[in-house]
């Protein structure tokens, strides 16, 4: 470990996120830059004039996915920095492109001091994390490790029915198969945190081990639909009274299992949703995510539990709609990037995420892990998503430095 | 009373009922007949020719309401049988045309048994009582009671646009302002009771002794609306949790309030409404029916005490959307009813409605009441509704017997 301690430039790091929210920067000061739009053409195209700038060379593969490389001495595998420029509708300036920009920035210091690299440097950007206009989301790690078949994902289309593979054409970002990303020596993903902990603990860095597991199901109760002036009350199956009953019993369930366990009943349609009329029907999401899957084991028996124990007289049926493991990062790299915030005197700590990102696919086949910092308010998807320039550059300088500690690593 | 026991023929009836449900009868035997529809002329044009034959003579308003009149020996207001003819969407083959075709029957009997009535006997059809097409429901009977804006009404529209004095132009039912029913000696309104408590109870005729006052609120709860898998539990402010916290506290107060109250929390509305992201809003109606004011006024009570005591740090507000009082039948005319249905010996009781009907706004200036036979299971406004042959001509033998008592009564 022989190396200066080199540093961004935080200026650049600011003058280049704030350039990137330009493209489909909406009046409240958010981003709506959905996948494969005009928007998206444009920031990709700012992208690649940034990489090139850079003494970059790049290349795009079948799925959008777009690599800019900076050589190294070594025809090593890359290490990998990048994220995602696309965001949700009147999203934020910093999910994502957080991620794209680290990258840019690190090469930047590197070329800027100089230093050739021994193994080379990657930026990448994946297409369509968000799955905001085409679901699902993380679409192109998903199919580069494998998750999702490239057919099926081409083919699936936008609310004007405009089709993916349509929507990659017309921004002229269709490249060629041979292109993906094969192997590289690790990724690591630099993302917001979306969540309040680590401003809660005023903390800097988040050092992620893992990506929680989850399970989604969907709660439906079938009662009897009368006359709410009509019907005496001993007399109905109101089904809203069922689910009241229902979320009662989970939520007195699920908090005595773990502390660390969080669960979310986030969607609930209730028929026929008239105000004289005795609901006959209430469907609602229970999700629950913890990273032991023992935990996840008994959320789903408490969820199941709920069919045989109706206290209205109403029907009650429990249907999983998916479920993923937890995904663990790399031990190796995520002692790397533990080590380089504790060399910069970061507040840090190890954490996981409850929300899903590429790096969790790509882990499946490359040594992968990433780093948070603070969400303001642990707001995001939100034109309130807010992170300060001085925890963006920390996080960068956490990324420089272990690409740093890579380059110099014995192997 | 020096009369016969006259009693109405059943297969007349049930053939008369059979026929009105043509008029827009449904492949599973219900009947969409919406106000003001073609249906509604041609069940109209139906009702206009099966008077004509009875030798009545017919007037119509501006409201499009029918008065049709068997003339009788004195020139004294009529005794007014009748209800309404439209039905809501897939509705049912006995709400409202019972009452109509009961009038035909009633006159029928008379005429066939050639009794000409000291008073005269009209049959009426109110406008678009239920309000499926046109809101509110009850508009012409609202009207005709100063209870409702006529240009106001006239001006409502259906879900294409089309104006209510549109529709009635159409189909050639606008009459007369000085048309209007006026004055009256009674009116008497059979209906099914749309609730179950008749056929619990074994009974074959409920004597309607009020329609119950009611109050409906909306409730709006205000939290945040964060990530489902990043937001720790203690961090959240969960709009549904806090919903469920409500309707808790307010189904364990109002069901120790008196057991003859009822309620009922039939819509609600959740946002963003999706699974992934903890709801921000959440809003339910809730509506609550007693006959006594000092009830409801403690409803009231409870609901407003439910927005100082949030316990998941959310914003509770409540709205009273509307209220209205009982109203009470006419004392004479109940007992008149009630006489009636026990000189014919059917099993009977007093009760109330929780429903609305066009009795509760005529009630306001002519002595009025009403009669129930059974819903089987309850069920109206909706295919599966369902009353006996039986139940239908013991009813209209309840209002025949009725009528003749008016004739006979000194006055």
């Amino acid at each position: 470990m022989n190396k200066q301690k080199l540093l961004i430039n935080g200026k650049k790091l600011k003058n280049t996120l704030e350039e990137f929210a330009n493209f489909g920067r909406t009046k409240n000061n958010g981003v709506t830059r959905l996948s494969l739009s005009e928007e998206d053409r444009l920031v990709r195209d700012y992208f690649c004039s940034c990489c090139k700038e850079l003494g970059m060379s790049f290349k795009i593969d079948d799925m959008g996915n777009i690599y800019a490389t900076l050589e190294g001495i070594e025809s090593k595998p890359p290490i990998v920095l990048g994220s995602h420029m696309d965001t949700v509708k009147k999203g934020g300036r910093f999910d994502g492109i957080l991620g794209v920009a680290a990258g840019i920035e690190v090469v930047r210091t590197l070329v800027e001091n100089n230093i050739k690299p021994r193994i080379p440097v990657m930026v990448v950007n994946f297409t369509n994390e968000e799955g905001a206009r085409f679901e699902p989301s993380m679409m192109a790690s998903g199919v580069l490790s494998g998750k999702f078949e490239k057919s099926i994902m081409l083919k699936k289309t936008d609310t004007d029915g405009i089709t993916f593979e349509e929507a990659l054409n017309t921004i002229g970002y269709a490249g060629d198969i041979e292109n993906r990303l094969k192997e590289a020596t690790a990724f690591l993903e630099l993302h917001i945190e979306q969540g309040p902990i680590l401003e809660r603990e005023s903390l800097t860095i988040g050092v992620v081990e893992c990506i929680l597991g989850m399970v989604c199901y969907d709660i439906e109760i079938t009662g009897e639909s009368d006359h709410a002036g009509t019907t005496p009350m001993d007399m109905r199956k109101d089904a809203l009274f069922e689910a009241n009953n229902v979320i009662t019993k989970l939520r007195e369930k699920l908090s005595n299992l773990d502390k660390e366990l969080v669960y979310t009943m986030g969607r609930m349609n209730v028929s026929p949703n008239i105000h004289t009329v005795i609901p006959n029907k209430v469907i609602f999401s229970v999700e629950a995510r913890h990273k032991n899957p023992e935990v996840i084991k008994q959320v789903e028996e408490i969820i199941q539990a709920v069919q045989s124990a109706p206290l209205e007289g109403c029907e009650i049926t429990t249907t999983k709609l998916w479920g993923r493991d937890t995904v663990w990062f790399d031990e190796e790299v995520i002692d790397l990037l533990e080590q380089s915030t504790k060399l910069l005197r970061y507040p840090y700590k190890r954490m996981v995420s409850g929300a899903g990102h590429d790096a969790q696919f790509i882990a499946s086949y490359i040594p992968s892990a990433m780093i948070f910092i603070p969400s303001i308010n642990g707001k995001s998807h939100s034109e309130d998503e807010l992170t300060t320039w001085e925890d963006c550059e920390n996080g960068v300088n956490v990324l420089l430095e272990t690409v740093l500690a890579i380059q110099f690593k014995k192997n």
